[in-house]
């Protein structure tokens, strides 16, 4: 044990709980982290440094990690699972330039983002070709149901996305439609991932429904985690700037909550706050006790959803990967949890 | 005939050389546009408004009569070429959105843009469910190989919009360079329509080739019309203001020819104009002897291409499609040519 100049026991470096969990496919996706970077010789050299930089960085490669362990749970990981997580990977990268570009997001994990780069023009384009590239590559799976649900979920992706935007500083958004929009813009991709994980390993159909299923809630717990991360979150820790969703106007789950609550005085002043930008307020209020036991209802929320999704588990067979499927849960129960003020 | 208050005979009203090409799949061009006009039933609720601003309006159709010339050309038109038609216009109007964004248009076909109504986040967004929807219909083909044209030629035409937006302002961007850009951009998406018509004819590999290249060849000289309209058109007329392409740096045939004059002064000066964005001072310059003659050298160009085109047909077995190809060749030779000054 490491021992700190005074003589106490040093706090162990700070490992994201999710690191254990992608032991079972740690190799595998060292290889699609290769064909990630591979993907930039498919793009006409003129375009290739900006493809280059969308794509490098350093995710957490979530989507991949699921693909990967929704096909090992299920039967036996092949090439063609690797190549399912590239593409779900890239439709996020591509999502990701053009959320910044909403955003006017000027950092991404610590790096300039494409927009503050290159300018919007060529990230709208940027974005675009990834997704296209992305779904040129799900064409060359012999099983059609896979570019059929890759195009399939591209589409609802970015149909959540734009509701959301729709929604902007809308205070009449309800609860079920924030789940709803969520639901589409993150669930459905990781959704997505672990439904075709599945299909690749020759899963019957109600094990796919499963996984699926396991995938959208997972998703839809990670969303909520993300959105309060903005409010409780730490700037360096996420290398993102906080409150930039309520500063957008995007109205999130603790923020819903806060508008929602029993005192009509409170929701008067956060709403005042919120349509007036002032952030400052917006900031103070977050740490009144109503706001926190707002957050504390959302990260509840988000707790809830991981248990549903890890009764979608409960019929397989287990092996390593399902173990890790469950360690995924556990992770993020771990990273939502410490939230609560 | 009509006769005028002078006496004189009245000129015709204008009726553009297009509109007998479409003569032979009049019928099948309106069941198009009935099925373009369906497509917003299949998105949310919440964003079918936005899908059908986009998807109503005039526009010429080129893309989908293309598709469907070419299938009557090498066989009989079935379904699938009113579907294959839907996507490729599809994808067309996505890029048309961001095209707009990029360009900071205000109106098209004299109706606000997207991004004029609604402002760019949604703009951005509304082009990618455009875009993820046409890749989502190419997928219910039974031939894969129309699902794997589509996403590479998605691929390819933004990937020529983005090395267009890269050399904006770049005086050193070469003839070829520039023919590239286009052949990409535009080139591209109209050798997929033409090329995909003929597959589902099930046409000779050789024909599918020659169809495809005669797509490629009549949308590079379109690409140059529209090009050259935005120099010498007429802004009633087009619906569009000219010399967008000038005041945001886009260099085409025309410019690059008068760039690339034999008078170093002609080309010094002209360099100036544009890179200082002296608008007024750029469109007497283009009314000049030099611009006159760089104009007079680009419609000589798109000529060519269009002669280079009907060269592919020539091995055809003649029949009412196959006329129509040629006359699409000539009713472009009808629009490019009054241009000159």
């Amino acid at each position: 044990m490491k021992i700190s100049a005074n003589g106490a026991a040093a706090p162990q470096a700070s490992v994201s709980p999710l690191t254990r969990v992608f032991q079972p496919v740690r190799a595998q996706l060292d290889e699609v982290e290769r064909r990630i970077s591979a993907q930039v010789n498919a793009f006409d050299p003129a375009i290739e440094g900006y493809v280059a930089y969308a794509i490098g960085g350093s995710g957490k490669r979530l989507r991949p990690l699921l693909a990967l362990l929704s096909g090992g749970a299920t039967g036996s990981l092949g090439s063609e699972h690797l190549d399912l997580a590239v593409i779900v990977e890239l439709i996020h990268l591509a999502t990701l330039v053009h959320d910044d570009i909403m955003d006017d997001a000027e950092r991404r994990r610590s790096q300039p983002t494409v927009n503050a780069r290159w300018g919007n023009s060529l990230s709208v384009l940027l974005g675009d070709v990834l997704f296209a590239h992305a779904l040129n590559l799900s064409t060359d799976f012999d099983d059609t149901r896979i570019s059929r649900a890759i195009a399939r979920t591209a589409t609802e992706v970015c149909s959540g996305e734009m509701i959301q935007t729709q929604r902007r500083f809308d205070l009449q958004l309800s609860r079920e439609e924030y789940f709803r929009i969520i639901g589409m813009k993150t669930g459905s991709l990781f959704a997505c991932a672990a439904e075709l994980g599945a299909v690749l390993s020759g899963a019957p159909e109600e094990v796919v429904r499963q996984l699926k299923t396991y995938g959208a809630q997972i998703g839809t717990a990670y969303q909520i985690y993300d959105d309060c991360l903005d409010i409780a979150g730490n700037e360096a820790e996420t290398g993102k700037t906080l409150g930039t969703d309520l500063r957008k106007g995007k109205l999130t789950l603790p923020v819903l909550s806060l508008l929602g609550s029993a005192s009509a005085f409170d929701r008067e002043r956060a709403a005042a706050l919120v349509l007036e930008g002032k952030l400052e307020d917006v900031a103070a209020l977050l740490q009144s006790p109503p706001a926190q036991s707002a957050l504390g209802a959302a990260i509840d929320t988000a707790l809830q959803f991981i248990d549903q999704g890890e009764a979608e588990l409960e019929a397989l067979a287990p092996n390593e990967y399902v173990d890790a499927l469950f360690g995924l849960g556990e992770a993020l129960r771990e990273l939502v949890g410490p939230l609560r003020g």
